[in-house]
C-alpha cells in the first residue's frame, strides 16, 4: 500500500511521456503546453488509489488514470476559455499563450486520447470504463453550464451551487477512485460507497476552497486572498450570507457588490462574518468531510488498507486524520 | 439493397430522437438546435451503405452511423466556433445563436454522446469501432490546424492542400464506409479497399465543390458562386493557378489577391482559366472518381452489390454513373 505522495510521484513518472505527435505543431504543442504546466494530478493518483484500496495496481488502473488527467485536462482548456483565464497556476492559459481556436482543438484532441487510452485496456474493462467516463464528461459539461448560467443570474440558491460544484468538481474525483475500484474488481456496494466518499471529498474541497479564498493565510494558501470577493463570484460564502443575512445586511452585501474601493474585501469579510457564513462553510467543509469518512467507513475491506486514502483526506482538506 | 435515397430516410427518421437531457438547458438547446438544423446526412448513410455492402444491416450499423452524425456535428460546431463563421446551410451557427461557450460545451457534450452510442454495440465491436474513431477524430483535428496554418501562409503548396482536405474531409468519409463493413465481418482487403474508394471519392468532392464555387450554376449549386475568390481563400483552383501561372499571370493573380473591386471575382475567373486550372480541377476531381471506382471494383463482393455505392459516388459527383 502506497501512499498519497509515493503514487503521485510514481504517476508523474509514469506520465511524463510524449501523448501526441509533433505535427501539425500548431496544434500539438498547444496541447503539450498544457500537459507540461503541471498540476497536483490528484485525480489519476485517486483512480491509482481506488484500484490499490482492494488489489494490487493493475496495468488497466495506470492507463485509465493517464486517460482521467487527460480528460481533466481538457476541461481545464475548454473551461479557460470560456472563462476568458488569461492565467492557470501562474502560467498562461493555453489561449492566451497560442489563441483560441488551437487551444479548443487541442483541448478536442486532449479528449480523443483520454478515450484512446481507455480503449487500450482489457477487453472486459472496456465498455464500463468508457461508460463511466462518458457519464462523469457529461456531468462536467453540465455543470460548467450551470456556473456559466449562474454568472447571468441575480439569484442562486445555495442547493444549486452545491448542485453545480458537485458536477463541476467532485464527480470526477468520485468516478476515479470508482473507475480504480472497478478495475481491481470490487463489488458494486464497495464501488458506491467509494464513490460516495470521493464525492463528499470533493464537496468538502470546493467549500473549502471558497473559504481559503476568503479567510485563509496566503501565505499557506499559495495565491492571494479575496479574489472572489473582488469579483463578486456566486461562492458557498456569498449565497450563504444572502440565505441568512437579515434586511439590513442584505442591503449592505448588495450594495457592497457594486462597490469597488479598495476596502471592498475586508468590508465584504466583516459582513461574512456577522452572518456567520464563516463558521457555516466550516460546519459545511466539517460535514462532508466526516461524511465522506463514514462512506469509506462502510467499505468491506480491512481497516489498514485504509489508511493511505484516510491521509490523502486529510492531506487535501489540511485537517488532522 | 437500398439506395442511397432510401436509407438516407430512414436514417433520418431512426436519428430523429431526444439524443440528449433537458436541463441545463443553455447546454442542450444548444447541441439539439444544431441537430435540428438539418444536413444531408452522408456520412452515416455511408456507414449503412458499408454495412449493407456485405449482410444485411446490423444493429450496430445504426448506431455507429449516430455516433459518426454526432461526431460530425461536434467538427462542424467546433470548425464554426474557429472560423467565426456566422451561418451554415442558411441559419445562424451555434455560436451566433447561443453564445461561444455553449456552442463549445454542445460540442463537446455531442462528441461524448457519440462515444456513448459506440459503447453501446456489441462487445466485439466496441474497441475497433472507438479505435476508427478515435483515430478519425486525430485526423479531423489536425486537418483543421492545417487549415488553419494555411489561411496565415503567403504559399501553400498544392500536395499540402491536398493532405489537409483528405484529413478534414476525406478520411470521415472513408471511416464512415469502413465502420459499417466491419460490423458487416468484411475482412482486411475488402474494408481497406472500401475505405480507399470512401478517400478517393471525399477528395473529388471537394475539388468539385472548389470548382463549383468559382465555375458552377448558381441555380444548381445553391448558392452565390465566387465566395471563395472573394475571401481569397487558398482553394485547389487559387493553389495549382500559383503553381501553374507564368511570371506575368502570377504577378496579376497576387495584385488581384489585393483587389476589392466589384469585378474580382470575374478578373480571376479569366486568370484561372488562363492559367488552365478550370480543366486541371476537372481533371483531378475525374482521376480521384476513377480511382474510388477502381478501389470498389477491388472488393470481392458480386457486382450488384455495389451498385448502390455507384449511384451514391455519382449522384455526390453529379456524374453519370
Amino acid at each position: 500500500m502506497k501512499r498519497f505522495q509515493e503514487l503521485s510521484h510514481a504517476f508523474l513518472k509514469y506520465f511524463d511521456t510524449a501523448h501526441f505527435p509533433d505535427q501539425p505543431s500548431g496544434l500539438y504543442d498547444a496541447a503539450s503546453y498544457m500537459l507540461g504546466a503541471g498540476g497536483k494530478r490528484i485525480r489519476p493518483v485517486l483512480c491509482l488509489m481506488g484500484n490499490e484500496l482492494f488489489a494490487n495496481i493493475h496495468a488497466d488502473a495506470w492507463k485509465t488514470a493517464t486517460a482521467i488527467e487527460l480528460f481533466h485536462n481538457f476541461t481545464l482548456i475548454h473551461d479557460d476559455i470560456m472563462d476568458k483565464a488569461p492565467l492557470r497556476r501562474g502560467n498562461a492559459t493555453v489561449h492566451a499563450k497560442f489563441n483560441e481556436s488551437s487551444a479548443l482543438l487541442a483541448g478536442d484532441v486532449m479528449l480523443l486520447r483520454a478515450y484512446g487510452y481507455l480503449n487500450t485496456t482489457e477487453s472486459h474493462h472496456v465498455q464500463m470504463l468508457i461508460s463511466q467516463m462518458n457519464e462523469v464528461g457529461r456531468q462536467v459539461c453540465e455543470g460548467q453550464q450551470m456556473d456559466m448560467d449562474f454568472e447571468n443570474r441575480e439569484s442562486v440558491p445555495l442547493i444549486s451551487y452545491l448542485q453545480m460544484i458537485e458536477l463541476k468538481t467532485a464527480v470526477l474525483l468520485a468516478a476515479s477512485l470508482r473507475m480504480g475500484a472497478f478495475i481491481a474488481g470490487a463489488g458494486e456496494d464497495d464501488q458506491r460507497n467509494l464513490y460516495a466518499f470521493g464525492k463528499n471529498l470533493g464537496l468538502a474541497f470546493q467549500v473549502q476552497d471558497d473559504w481559503l479564498d476568503a479567510f485563509g493565510d496566503p501565505e499557506k494558501f499559495g495565491k492571494k486572498t479575496g479574489g472572489d470577493i473582488i469579483q463578486n463570484k456566486k461562492t458557498f460564502l456569498l449565497l450563504k450570507a444572502l440565505e441568512t443575512a437579515d434586511a439590513s445586511q442584505k442591503k449592505d452585501i448588495l450594495q457592497l457588490l457594486e462597490y469597488t474601493g479598495a476596502d471592498k474585501v475586508d468590508k465584504m469579510l466583516v459582513l461574512f462574518s456577522a452572518c456567520g457564513v464563516d463558521k457555516a462553510a466550516q460546519t459545511a467543509q466539517k460535514r462532508y468531510f466526516d461524511q465522506a469518512l463514514a462512506d469509506l467507513e462502510q467499505i468491506r475491506i480491512p481497516p489498514e488498507r485504509k489508511i493511505p486514502l484516510k491521509e490523502m483526506a486529510a492531506y487535501l482538506l489540511q485537517r488532522n486524520a
